[in-house]
């Protein structure tokens, strides 16, 4: 079947509207008519061919929420006309003992992504959310218990996991303290959860003039962290701090933040290498850097019931298909609070 | 009380025999003949100024097993001819939650160290084994249970507690993969320790030469890191690996090799820092790099009593006094195996 999606054939070259196929469901498929798909920074880095790697047509998006119209003889967990969610994963082994301990991100194989990822049917590698469809193995659907602002649902699927799982392994809750570095698409989403848990959730920023938006978002304070004194006040006193910034930047200042114990939990790849780091930094107080990559389904789910228990939603802002490269180039000036939504309904116009 | 013991007034003078005092033991204090006393890497680096913050004069020494000839008031653990260690930690404020926690090594506000530490009595600091007696509150005594070849008991006080901290600390154990990078006084110790845990234990080594010398030491497999394709072969396969190296290098190829969840501990300082790591290499297996300084006093008296009972000891090369400058030099050229140790007896010849 041939649906609207908007990708492009190189990384020089803007995204434009093109068809592709989708399978029709097999067994275990459901076929999903997308509603949203949030914008990440991997879209922008992938179709550019920022990253290594990109395969061309590439039609980004893996922060997916749509509505099912048709499913699998063999699924039993999802209904046409029911809300579900796609995330960054849409394949994986299922049988290395990561996948068996339900992290398929990690898994030993290599998880198949939502876009960019391996494929048999044409053209030989997955298409992803910015298009009217797609086809997902069931294992890899989500359901989605919010019921209402959809359109704000869609980044939880990879900026809140990818926060969430973190703060959940590392123990974020009552009686931590817990720093957020970078308040963008997934530090806003760090410290809503953060806050959510019920730890004392410290947000980092470069800028003074994003202190009182962290603040409304949820943080209990703020630092500056271009202010020296500010830092220092802060010495060895962090449980954990969530690092979400991809640009390369010294990790000494936030390691000297941390607790005996403590850990910092980098969410971001930075396209150059952050400086050399102190080791005796760590030494002198058993401290971790630790990296962390989204989260396993069963784990997505478990963030996905949290948020619609506590009522957190992704800060978004709504654009049309045809407005992706304004939105791409904003996204790079860290023009937006905090996710664009893409409203898929536009793509036909 | 005036003793003798081999220091240096500056960093570039040889150590050479001086005369120190000693305060007499206070209520809770222990008074200790020095029979043995490790030589440790850190000894050449403090004496030589390579490290910042050398106090002169300077001696060295933190690996140190003796005989108690005098005892506070107040002292009720120790007696007059029992034999007993001192390691790393003279001191620490007693009242951190680190301390509070049985990590005097974390202390908040700095432990003392054995040598090198701050102290209220002349010259100001602390002075190390290389001398006749040292006079140490009775909390930072050791109980020493073997019963013979005490000189290699003595390197149990630094190298053996910073590599058995870490290997308990995360786990070592049967069912896990344990790597030990380097096999020097750290690294020998870390490979015995890791054995007696029970862990599947693989040494890595930069030279072929050392490869049936780990095996002897409790080695299950022995891998040459300049090997690729050895390395290769056991990508994404280590729960834990200790790094004993100081030298700056590479720490990507070792994580490399760490599985989903592994941790890598870093308990070496090197000169100039590891070349900048791949965050990447973490996120995709939620990797951990850590670091562990020596080990608390009841972890320390753990370690010596486990070593007792596994019937482990350093692997010792016993020099006279006279010989220290000799074996620094040796040590420079990691020409030891693993360990020298002084008779302290010889000080005064």
């Amino acid at each position: 079947m041939t649906v609207l999606a908007y990708g492009t054939n190189a990384g020089d070259k803007p995204l434009a509207p093109m068809n592709i196929s989708r399978r029709a469901p097999g067994a275990h498929d459901v076929q999903i008519e997308i509603d949203y798909c949030g914008v990440c920074h991997s879209d922008l880095h992938q179709a550019r061919s920022e990253w290594p790697g990109t395969l061309y047509p590439c039609v980004p998006g893996h922060e997916i929420i749509g509505h099912v119209s048709a499913v699998g003889a063999g699924v039993t967990r999802f209904a046409v006309g029911e809300t579900v969610g796609v995330g960054c994963l849409v394949g994986s082994c299922r049988s290395c003992f990561s996948c068996d301990d339900g992290m398929e991100q990690y898994c030993e194989h290599g998880f198949i992504g939502t876009y960019n990822g391996h494929s048999t049917e044409p053209p030989g590698h997955t298409l992803g959310g910015y298009s009217q469809r797609i086809v997902v193995e069931d294992h890899f659907v989500l359901k989605i218990a919010h019921k209402e602002n959809l359109a704000g649902v869609a980044p939880l699927l990879c900026a809140g996991i990818t926060t969430y799982s973190p703060l959940r392994h590392w123990g974020a809750g009552p009686g931590k303290k817990v720093g957020i570095v970078g308040i963008g698409g997934l530090g806003h989403m760090g410290i809503k959860l953060s806050h959510a848990m019920g730890a004392h959730t410290v947000a980092f920023t470069t800028s003074e003039s994003k202190r009182e938006d962290a603040k409304a978002l949820g943080a209990d304070e703020v630092i500056v962290s271009k202010n020296a004194d500010e830092m220092k006040a802060h010495g060895r006193s962090f449980d954990l701090i969530i690092n979400t910034v991809a640009a390369s930047h010294n990790l000494d200042v936030f390691v000297n933040l941390l607790k005996r114990d403590g850990t910092m939990v980098m969410c971001g790849v930075p396209d150059h290498p952050h400086p050399a780091f102190n080791v005796g930094g760590l030494i002198f107080k058993r401290g971790t850097i630790a990296g962390s990559l989204i989260g396993g389904i069963a784990e997505t789910q478990e963030m996905l019931d949290f948020c619609a228990e506590k009522g957190i939603w992704a800060e978004i802002e709504m654009i049309k298909m045809q407005e992706i490269e304004a939105a791409f180039e904003r996204m790079r000036k860290s023009d937006v609070k905090y996710r664009f939504v893409i409203d898929n309904s536009t793509i036909a116009e």
